[in-house]
């Protein structure tokens, strides 16, 4: 008899429940139309004294309509969870599970747009059409290096905050464990040396909140080695990355970058960290292996081997570092505060919060729980103009 | 001291209740997130397994998501109300009213999308990108001649029900209402001479419906007069009611219109029909007045002066002809069956379906309330391949 594995099994009953509910969230109405007073008062005539006042007052659409509390899940399918380039109709599970976490954690009304195209130009050009709508723009599972220009260019033309989650709220999660961490093993982060394995979003924007808050010794690697500036096959934002990090400027692999390392994290692919390169890490290593559904190295093998601390994306293993900390906290935040923009010393305050809301960090507990009612509040209060 | 009027004060109350509500519609979880198996469940890594299915058999998209059950509602603020041209922002609490009726009368998930642009092609390439998480799209409030290509094109390219509802959803209860008004008078209908004021969306749609149930002797007027084969002033889709109706061509304005009609349907603008006009019509003229807020004449005045039916938009008058009485049903026929069009034989269908709500139609009676509970059935039943 064959014996299905314990993710298999979770497909099949995930698979059966999705079957069932046939869309995981629904849109209803705040006050239910029963009578014809209601439809006179939510719908015509009344409703059109309502669009009057916002043609002649146009930044009341903020306080009177939808716009208020709605963020736009935008996705084309290009990189969805492990599963890769998938497109837009298959990547609507993901958005919607999203759109779950934004309401039940956030209070926020979330809706998932996917796109019928992976062309940048048409891709901004067609969230800024639609966003009249919403008070902010949440991109999601798309692959870079496009996720980098069309996140830049949105939050150019757009008054409303555009984040890509993957990129920043990842990045605000790292900080935060990493701050804890950090202080668990006794050492100053400024001064820490760290290793990026993975040059995609998460990586590329880890590596930019990592600098902004004045860690200075980092090294990034991508699947051909450590980024360099002697390399030529960087794209844009690779050159960026190394022309940024990496100030000795050394060349070759995973082995010669983690060497000596304080920390590792690791944003790219299963097992590709390997119990050598840990016994080669500096004192009390730390190994944050974020691959998600395979970590790039099991937990249970990363302390083997002798990391201090271990952290992973699953919550089947303690201290998970998941965006799911950040993104409801960092609109709630937002909306409350009519933020157009979320700027870089807003994530790092909203790092800073979720560090501190672990009184005494230790190596089984560098970071809240998803579950822990502080969470949002905690990141939203750094969202706003002058960050708490 | 000023006296206001009574639809000043439902305007004052609407705004109050609107900048309460501050959107009148909510996204909500099916399933609260409660547990890390609720998120292993419904996002990752549960989901993966979803969206792996959803990318290896394309149609279950419709299955397992919420394009099951959910509509978008397009509007780009072109010809909101009695409002006209004031944009997408402004159009935002029409388009959540719709979204409550879809939903407290259809069971429908509606969300409101309003577009930051007027440009036709754009349009249609916008709705046709955004369109793979939806179930079907209700255009809203777009201006005519505008709104017939918008329609025409993205019937054409997509794979999912389309319905300008300003068009079809009014003319499907004008039909209704008139079968119902002519077997009151006691006359055929298929032989009834009928005007149409107004040749914008609803009087389009309205003169094609009664066409396609059989209706030979329309006269459809304009602000220009009277449609026929000698105006030079026409647009293409005017050309095209010349052609097709006023089979005598006939010359002339609202008076030589309504001239010998058995009934005339305004869909225009406020107090363009005198009783001086009804006065010439045929025996027992029917009136529908249509235009909202202000229809063409007052009922009372309608009355008065010989109109032995009369029909207004208005919820504060008997006889209401509403096309919330239709597009709830209608959605919910399409998407249960999973129609990809709702063709012209499925709208006359729902007409006689509505009509034969009323077992004994007389003059205060032509058209179920919004709140008989049968409605929606009716309609639904009406949308699938071979329509009941």
């Amino acid at each position: 008899m064959r014996k299905s594995s314990p993710t298999k099994d979770l497909g099949t009953l995930a698979l059966t429940e999705h079957r069932k509910l046939a869309g995981k969230i629904s849109v209803v109405s705040k006050r239910v139309i029963r009578s014809i007073r209601d439809l006179n008062m939510y719908y015509t005539p009344g409703v059109g004294a309502v669009s009057a006042y916002v043609a002649a007052h146009k930044r009341e659409v903020r306080n009177l309509t939808i716009k208020n509390n709605t963020v736009a899940i935008i996705s084309d399918g290009s990189a969805v969870l492990g599963l890769g380039n998938i497109g837009p109709a298959a990547a609507i599970p993901v958005m919607e599970g999203k759109a779950m976490i934004f309401k039940d954690f956030g209070g926020i009304d979330a809706f998932p747009i996917v796109l019928g195209t992976q062309d940048v130009d048409t891709i901004v050009e067609t969230v800024a059409l639609i966003s009249p709508v919403f008070g902010g723009i949440n991109l999601e599972d798309i692959s870079a290096p496009r996720c980098f220009e069309i996140e830049k260019r949105l939050k150019k033309i757009l008054d409303i905050p555009v984040m890509h989650d993957d990129q920043h709220g990842t990045a605000i999660v790292v900080l935060a464990g990493l701050i804890n961490a950090f202080t668990v093993v006794g050492k100053k982060i400024r001064k820490g040396n760290i290793t990026i394995l993975g040059a995609g979003a998460a990586g590329t924007a880890i590596t930019h909140l990592l600098i902004s808050y004045g860690i200075r010794n980092i090294v990034v690697v991508d699947r051909n080695g450590i980024l360099n500036t002697n390399r030529k096959d960087l794209n844009k934002s690779k050159k960026e990355l190394a022309r940024i990090t990496n100030r000795n400027n050394i060349e070759g692999g995973i082995g010669e970058a983690v060497h000596r390392a304080d920390a590792v994290i690791g944003v790219s692919g299963p097992h590709i960290l390997k119990k050598e390169h840990i016994h080669t890490m500096a004192d009390k290593p730390i190994v944050f292996a974020l691959a998600n559904p395979i970590p790039e190295i099991s937990p249970l093998a990363a302390e083997k081997a002798g990391a201090f601390i271990v952290a992973t994306g699953r919550s089947d293993f303690k201290n998970q570092i998941n965006n799911a900390l950040v993104f409801p906290g960092e609109f709630r935040g937002a909306l409350d505060n009519k933020i157009s923009t979320i700027k870089e010393k807003m994530k790092i305050h909203a790092a800073l919060n979720l560090a501190r809301l672990i009184k005494n960090p230790k190596r089984s507990k560098i970071i809240p729980s998803l579950f822990d009612k502080r969470v949002v509040a905690s990141v939203a209060k750094a969202i706003r103009s002058r960050p708490r």
